[in-house]
C-alpha cells in the first residue's frame, strides 16, 4: 500500500449474508489502518438508500444505522451511477448483490469509470457479450474489475489460474467441487469413511436446509447452475469463449418432474419418492469402491465443459471433501500430472466479504 | 499489464537448474509479448558475464550463446551494482542463484534502486537484521523486492498468506510439508496405502539421490535447514520476529556421528547401521496406523516454530501426499478448523522459473 494514499470512494450495495460482514470487516481495517484513505460516499439495500451529496465520508462503523435512520427510498440505477461518476475522486462501486439487473449495468459503470469489485457472478457467468462489453468498458473507461470472489469466495483460484497464464504455462485442465453445498450433500450421502451409508437422499437435501447450507428452495443449487456458472468463469479466464453457463451439459440434481412444482415445500414433500434413483447411483459407486461427488470440469484443450455427479475412488483429494469445502485442481504443462490444487471453504459470509475486502485492497492499489 | 509500458531493463545471476528454465521461458515470453517491453542488459554466472556497456538489448533467445562467445571473467558485485544503478530505466536484478554473498548485498542493491526477484531463499532466512535492512533498503530506494518463489516455488503461498493478513484475517498456524525431497523419502519409507512397507531407510535415501531428488550431498535436505528456512520466511510474514532458521528446534535427519563425515559417498556407506533409528519410528507410527511425515508448523499465537518428523493419521491431507509435492496449510480465525491448503509440486527447474518469471511480471506492472 502506498504510504500517500489518494482518496478513493466506495459506493456499497447490498448489506446481507455477505455485505453485512464487509461493512464489519471494512470498518476495522480503515479505523487500523488511516493510510488506506478510502471512504464511503454512498450505501444502498434493496429498499433504502443513503448517500452524501458532497462526497463526504460517512461513518463506516454505524452506516446501517444511518442508513436506517436518515436513508430514503431507492434511486435508480442509472442516478446512481451519474452521482458516482461525477465524483471528485476515483470511485469503486462494490456490488455486494446477486442481482442480475445491477449486473446488465456493468458496462455503462466501469466506461463511466468507477471500478468494480463483487462476489457477483451474474455478469461474468452471463452472455459471452456481456462479458465481453464489460471489460471493454473498463479499459475504454480507464476503471478496474476485480471479481476473484466470484469463485471460491477469498481461495486464489481467479489469480492463480491468471498468474499461471501470464507466465506462460498451459492450462490442460481445471477440475473441482465448487459448491460447499454439495460437498455437503454427498460427503454425507456417500461418505469417505465408516461403514456404506444408508442415509436418504430427501433426508440429506432436508436436513442441510435446516442447517442453512442450501438456498431456501434447495433447488436452487440441486439444479447445478451455481456450479456451471462458476466453471464459465473459470473457462473464459483460461481463453474459452463459453457462450453462456447453459450452453454445456449440467446434470440438473432435480427430479425433471418437480422441476416446475411452486414451491421448496412441495418439492420436499414429493422428493422422497425419487430416493430410489439416488440409492442406485451410490449402491453403483460403492460396488467399485468409490464415492458420488458433483464435479464441474473444463477441458481447456478441447473446449469441452461438464457439471454433473461422479463416481471417484476413495483416495482422490475430492472425495475427501467435508464441511462445506471447495476444491480446485489445475492440471498444466509446467505442472504435468500432479495439479496445482487449492482447497477450503468457498462459501460463507466472513470468508466471501473477506474476498470482497481483499479485491478492495487491490483494486486500491492499482488505482493509486 | 500496461500498454504503453516503460522500457524495464533486466539483470540476471545464474542460469542453472531455475535460471536456465527461466531463460528460455522469458524469451518466448518477450517475444509473444512485445508489449511487456523488458530487456536483458547484463546476465552472469559463475565465472563469467557479459553486459551492454548502453544498457542496450541483449537477444535473450541467444543470452547463453553471446555470454559463453563474448562473456568476460566476472566483475565484483559492487561493481555490477554500480553498472546497474546509473542504468537510464528502472532495473530489476534476477538472482536466480542460491549464494548467501549475493543475499548479504540485497540492502545495498534495493537502496540503489535497483529491484530484486529472487527465489533465493538467503536473504529471507538469514539474520533478521539482514531482513530488516533489505525491507527497508527498498522502502527508501523506491524499490520492489518480491520472492514469493522462495517458499513452494510457483504456488502462490506467499502472497495467500499476506493478502489473509492484510485483508484482516487473523493467522493462527502454518503448517505442511515445505520440502519435495521429503516427501519422496517419507511417501516411499512410510506409505499410504498397499502393505507395511519393509524399505530400508538408507536404501530409499540412495534412491533418491540417484533420481536426483537429493542435493548432491543428501545431508544437505536431511539436516532439516531448507525447511526451517522456508519455515522462517512463513513466521516473518505472518509478523513473527523469527531470529533465524536456526533459532528453534529442527529436527536433523542425519545421525550426529554422521554429520561431520567429509563425504556423500561415506556418509551413504555408513547410513545402513542407523537404519534400526527409522524402523522403530516407522513400527511405532504403524502400531497407530499413522505414517511418517516431515513436517514445519508455525503457532503464530504463541510464536513457537518448529520442524522434524510427525505422526500423521493416513486420512490426513499431508499424509497423502506423493512424488515431490508440497503442501501448506493456513489456520486462521476466518477459516476456523478447516484450513486453506494449497498444494502441487514445489520444487523443480521449470515450476520455479514460472515462479520468479511470475514475480517479474508482477514487479514489472508494480513498477510502470
Amino acid at each position: 500500500m502506498t504510504k500517500q494514499a489518494k482518496e478513493i470512494l466506495v459506493a456499497i450495495i447490498g448489506a446481507g449474508g455477505v455485505g453485512g460482514h464487509f461493512l464489519t470487516q471494512l470498518a476495522t481495517l480503515v479505523n487500523q489502518t488511516p493510510a488506506l484513505n478510502v471512504s464511503l460516499c454512498y450505501l444502498g439495500i434493496i429498499d433504502r438508500v443513503y448517500w452524501t451529496s458532497d462526497y463526504s465520508a460517512i461513518d463506516l462503523a454505524n452506516a446501517l444505522d444511518i442508513l436506517a435512520e436518515k436513508g430514503q427510498d431507492p434511486i435508480s440505477l442509472e442516478q446512481t451511477i451519474d452521482y458516482l461518476a461525477k465524483a471528485p475522486s476515483k470511485v469503486i462501486l462494490i456490488d455486494n448483490t446477486s442481482v442480475q439487473s445491477i449486473a446488465d449495468l456493468y458496462p455503462r459503470i466501469l466506461g463511466s469509470g468507477i471500478s468494480i469489485v463483487t462476489p457477483n457472478k451474474k455478469a461474468f457467468s452471463g452472455t459471452y457479450d456481456l462479458w465481453k462489453e464489460a471489460f471493454e468498458a473498463a479499459r475504454s473507461g480507464g476503471s478496474l474489475i476485480e471479481h476473484e470472489c466470484t469463485v471460491g469466495a477469498a481461495l486464489p483460484v481467479l489469480s492463480t489460474l491468471r498468474t499461471l497464464i501470464a507466465a506462460g504455462d498451459d492450462i490442460h485442465r481445471i477440475e473441482g467441487v465448487f459448491s460447499g453445498t454439495m460437498t455437503y450433500l454427498f460427503s454425507t450421502f456417500s461418505p469417505v469413511d465408516g461403514p456404506a451409508s444408508t442415509a436418504r437422499w430427501s433426508d440429506v437435501v432436508k436436513k442441510a436446509r435446516e442447517l442453512g447450507y442450501t438456498e431456501p428452495d434447495p433447488r436452487d443449487d440441486l439444479n447445478g447452475m451455481d456450479v456451471a456458472r462458476k466453471l464459465t468463469i473459470l473457462a473464459r479466464i483460461a481463453g474459452l469463449k463459453t457462450e453462456s453457463a447453459t450452453s454445456f451439459p449440467v446434470k440438473s440434481l432435480v427430479p425433471q418432474a418437480l422441476e416446475t412444482v411452486p414451491s421448496a415445500t412441495e418439492y420436499l414433500e414429493k422428493l422422497p419418492a425419487y430416493d430410489h434413483e439416488m440409492d442406485e447411483l451410490r449402491a453403483t459407486a460403492e460396488q467399485h469402491n468409490n464415492v458420488l461427488r458433483f464435479v464441474g470440469s473444463v477441458d481447456v484443450q478441447s473446449g469441452a465443459l461438464s457439471v454433473g455427479l461422479r463416481q471417484l475412488p476413495k483416495m482422490h483429494p475430492a472425495a475427501q471433501l467435508v464441511s462445506s469445502d471447495n476444491i480446485f485442481s489445475f492440471y498444466t504443462k509446467r505442472y504435468g500430472d500432479r495439479p496445482l490444487i487449492i482447497k477450503g471453504a468457498g462459501a460463507g459470509g466472513e470468508v466471501t466479504a473477506m474476498g470482497v475486502l481483499a479485491g478492495l485492497l487491490k483494486t486500491v492499489d492499482r488505482l493509486n
